[in-house]
């Protein structure tokens, strides 16, 4: 099946704003096997969103629009496409009462009337719940077939709502065993791009003809395989075989899948081992915590941490040594060390976790320049410190500090003890 | 000047990235009253690269193009384009230098082989200096004065040369006089936005022919004016003129314009009076102080705090009584008042936050549903808190309670209690 995707929005065309949505619903529909063969961004006038639709529609006969359904005066795309149609717009009761009642019971008064023209409709057409706000999607369709699924522009609106309705009407639509381009993500950390490319030699370019794919980012570079010529009964088993060779090259550096995210794989690491965890942050001011607290039911294992930003703090509230400050300075293996060891003592958990660095951009120097971070884990009683010297500006650097210090974590479970791959020295 | 963008990557085509780079430069080049007329998206091979700019070029003559200079295996862009104008590559002996001490001088080690292809070039072009990554870009152009500029596709190396270089250089091409699209945008906190359209009344849809545009996120509702037909010596006065009336109807729930952070205002306002600065997170786990910590130079306010996660460190290490912990619950006005005077005399500074909240998706009661928050300021011993109900999901709630937070921080200082626009009995 093929389909065109118009986004609507001013933003959109002008920059304002960045189309999360367009990449969402690429991946999501090439995962079906729906192919995206077009993606058009318009403003938001009547005209240039009926143009852009109509257009679409006649060459595939099959479009999805987000954006153009909020509450506020920019919103013409229900009647402009229902015009497309020949359709008029009709109040629809059901969508104002629950709106009516949303907004009594989230916000205690009567809805808005700038917000009561969410429940006008098309005419015939098919109401797309919304779970997650209270703009619900429409779905027109005419008698040839031809169909236009309108979808919020908020991009956690329109992602559920692309799961509950349009995916498994699509899904129905869809003749069986044709291709579909799946993906599987390996997820690397504190190894840089290129050291991964040498690592994987040969594989570097591909791997059993699936396409392999360097993503850095601030958790560190996922390697992304990609089926794109299998039907949906043969691509996992053949990305399951290429992923098994990639982790052979690459080891312990891989520390999960897809979208595992390091902080809630140590979380279940902790509970399933039974372990409590506390955090001493300088650089990070409390970045490890909030990415551990991120994630539901955390409660079980952190108790808590302290944002040792002062010096004074770290020596009040840690017990860091005056001396290890004067002698080595806040950014030391000295001081980690007992960073982390007082978190662990003060909260009384089985794991502290120390994190010091020079986040930037001033406080470098060529001993210690920015970037440079010492991490420690104090895994009960027994402490390991490792040093990096992390890329990127202040915000990158501080966000690896933490990602640092959860795969330093990883690596205390596993007894391992590899060097960083950031830094030679590490 | 008429310009289309080419984004390159097979990523992008696929959703498997976000294309941020295009609404970065259509709005760079908007202000400077460049027309992006057209945006193309295609893969990482060679053929589709060459037939999208080649045809780009064709109709404009004018292209920006981004991604595909980068290490890995997939980059073909430099000798596509080239192919294009007729040219060759070679070895430039210069970014071959500058790589290799880029290297050793970041990494302790030598170039790998797999890095030294970026220091091929097309013949005969320009090069444009990459301040932030190892990829220079290219700027090519034939005698009709036909041009590609190549940039990088990560985002930061792509944007700093987008300002080092490009636009110095269009600049210089572009007519006087011209119309320019500029905008301005005034920041509000803790007011929904169809609130904010009430509030506006008749200046809801537009101010003086200027476009108002909602833009909710996590910090709140932006709300933008633009300006699209005047020419840039004119612009800002209107700007401002318009930007006046908006202020006038909205009030204080405006706390700043353009793309002010309000931890960063709040830590300039704390410096200006001489305070410092403590928090106590329960909810948030640390953000409030990783968003304050963010800012460089925070060090002079920020002393430090404490994530006090489980009840057991609320009471041990802010005293809160654990009488108000069984009476109330953790989330509670008795609660975070106690965390903030807690945090205020534990790290001894003028001001100390507490935060405590049900950030979900569990925990959630009827008298207490998910996302309602307490936050509590105390400043040199006069506390004053505050109960909101956030929507949105975990981060979302968790990411707006620590805005919540640095603005009762500012309501405090000016001694300002206006209720919280998410709920009418904040």
């Amino acid at each position: 099946m093929n389909i065109e995707i118009v986004t609507i929005g001013d933003e959109l065309l002008l920059g304002f704003t960045i189309d999360t949505n367009a990449a969402h619903l690429a991946r999501e529909l090439a995962a079906l096997g729906v192919r995206i063969v077009r993606r058009a961004t318009c403003g938001d006038d009547a005209d240039s969103i009926a143009t852009a639709v109509r257009e679409a529609l006649e060459r595939t006969g099959a479009v999805i629009t987000t954006g153009g359904l909020g509450p506020t005066a920019d919103d013409m795309t229900k009647p402009a496409i229902a015009s497309i149609f020949g359709r008029g717009m009709v109040l629809d009761a059901a969508i104002l009462q629950s709106l009516e009642e949303r907004w009594l019971k989230r916000f205690g008064h009567e809805l808005p009337a700038s917000n009561r023209q969410q429940a006008m409709v098309p005419e015939a057409c098919t109401i797309l719940p919304n779970r997650h706000g209270s703009a619900p999607g429409i779905w027109l369709e005419d008698a040839q077939q031809r169909w236009v699924a309108m979808l919020p522009g908020v991009p956690r609106e329109m992602r559920g709502m692309l799961a509950d309705t349009v995916i498994p009407h699509l899904r129905d639509r869809l003749p069986a065993g044709g291709p579909v381009i799946r993906a599987r993500t390996l997820r690397t950390a504190n190894i840089a791009e290129s050291a991964l490319a040498d690592k994987l030699g040969k594989l570097a370019r591909g791997v059993n003809g699936l396409s392999l794919a360097y993503l850095p980012g601030n958790d560190g570079v996922d390697l992304r395989l990609t089926s794109y010529t299998q039907p949906a009964r043969e691509t996992e088993a053949t990305l399951t075989g290429a992923a098994q060779l990639v982790r052979e090259k690459v080891g312990r550096f891989i520390y999960g899948e897809g979208d595992d995210d390091l902080a809630a794989l140590m979380l279940t690491e902790c509970a399933t081992r039974g372990l409590t965890l506390a955090v001493a942050e300088s650089c990070t001011g409390g970045m490890l915590g909030m990415r551990l607290t991120a994630v539901p039911g955390s409660s079980r294992v952190v108790q808590g941490g302290t944002i040792a930003y002062a010096n004074a703090v770290k020596v009040r509230e840690l017990g860091v040594a005056q001396g290890d400050l004067d002698e080595h300075g806040a950014v030391s293996e000295p001081v980690a060390r007992a960073m982390a060891t007082g978190a662990r003592l003060r909260f009384g958990t089985n794991i502290g976790i120390g994190i010091t660095g020079i986040a930037g951009p001033d406080g470098g120097t060529p001993e210690k320049p920015v970037g440079t971070v010492w991490v420690a884990i104090d895994l009960d009683g027994e402490v390991r410190a490792v040093r990096a010297i992390l890329p990127g500006d202040r915000s990158e650097i501080r966000y690896r500090a933490a990602q640092l210090a959860l795969d330093r974590l990883r690596r205390a479970f596993e007894r391992d003890q590899d060097p960083v791959g950031w830094t030679a020295r590490g």
